[in-house]
């Protein structure tokens, strides 16, 4: 599974923040977060994934644990399983982030 | 773990492409494949280990089982466990990937 023009996937909302899917396989799901300027995904934590971001566009403030920073294009973030995380984007250009789930979402 | 200027972590090598661990969880394995023009990584199998390739700076020539494509920065590439996969950089940049194992490899 290939995904070239990976930016051209994503999808935003004025609601909240856009989710797709890119695809998985047996043991990670990959897939983008869309952030509109001001958006964010509170602090939440997941018990039994790690999660990776990778920042594709844009630029955002990423919280691991007690870890702050302002993330850009290229950077990564990797919240493993049980610290609490979360991402904002504080404008002024839309944000689009990479996930990475190990192991993949339960499916409904 | 929030890793910024991740290619400033990249490593290249003369002889082979260059590997560079950034972290891991219990559940995935977050790393960087530095390939000098010319390098390649040829095609292999994990048998019972997903791997993301995100493309972070340059170009590469990426199959996944029957699929080629020529990829650039923010391109995604999913190889589920058990399809063969390869990399290759026919330059004249630099190709720097961040690679995703799902779950890490096993500590020697």
């Amino acid at each position: 599974m290939i995904f070239t023009h990976t930016l051209s996937k994503a999808q935003f909302s004025p609601e909240k923040m856009g989710k797709v899917t890119l695809g998985a396989g047996e043991h990670l799901y990959a897939g983008l977060n869309c952030f509109e300027p001001g958006q964010e995904h509170k602090a939440h934590t997941h018990a039994d994934q790690d999660k990776l971001y990778v920042v594709l566009e844009g630029s955002g403030e990423a919280t691991v644990g007690e870890e702050t920073a302002i993330v850009s294009a290229g950077d990564v973030i990797l919240a493993p399983a049980g610290v609490p995380h979360s991402m904002r984007n504080p404008g002024p250009h839309r944000l689009t982030v990479l996930i990475v789930f190990a192991p993949p979402p339960i499916k409904a």
